[in-house]
């Protein structure tokens, strides 16, 4: 039996919810203060709580439904985790990267998609969700 | 000290050259004959060692001169490595996902970029590359 290290098991417990709960309360108690979300599409940071808040909860809503974890590395500070998903048949391939500090909270959290298709859907999807 | 996985440790060997060989000949010895290379761009997996030779060798001369490997994972078949790169003043941050046989041979070469401005320069680069 392997044991995960406690944030990436919290983060599966929120991936994992296939009911319409708002993951927001869930996302506070794992993300830190001064978390940063990186995403596939843009260059700049999205610094704090609430930004990554949303990019994550948009994700899940996006993804969520044919989201499927496949492979996961780890170490004492950091995870990888390999995913696949559908969005309107197009494919999409990507990682997780889970960084969190001594006290278990998210201060990093980087998502990278390929190919090139999947990945336009998903910004296609991600901003009508994020505007919605 | 840390002991590398003998196939991640092979392709640090072949990464970190800083020399002009042609990188065929050390690939040649690191892929299985059907390794599979499966680029950041493209859905459709590039099968075989002569095509994932084309496409790591082409990726070494686009990335290679700015290219740093920042973080590292693996198990006993597979690791991911995170790293940046810098191309015409676009940054490129991926992962490379490598997994092995039972006899130490690549089967399967993963690569995976973001963001969305960093993925167009490399595969405007990428196809100059091949096609040149």
């Amino acid at each position: 039996m392997v044991t995960l290290p406690a944030p990436l098991a919290a983060w599966h417990a929120i991936a994992d919810r296939r009911d319409a709960t708002d993951p927001a309360d869930l996302l506070a108690d794992l993300l830190a203060h001064d978390v940063v979300f990186r995403s596939p599409a843009v260059h700049t940071p999205q610094e704090g709580r609430a930004l990554t808040t949303a990019y994550l909860s948009a994700a899940l809503v996006v993804l969520g439904p044919t989201l499927r974890y496949r492979r996961e590395w780890w170490d004492d500070t950091s995870a990888v985790l390999e995913f696949e998903a559908e969005l309107d048949g197009f494919t999409v391939h990507g990682v997780d990267m889970l960084t969190w500090n001594d006290a278990g909270r998210l201060v990093d959290f980087t998502v990278m998609v390929r190919p090139f298709t999947g990945l336009t859907r998903l910004m296609e999807l991600m901003a009508a969700q994020l505007a919605g």
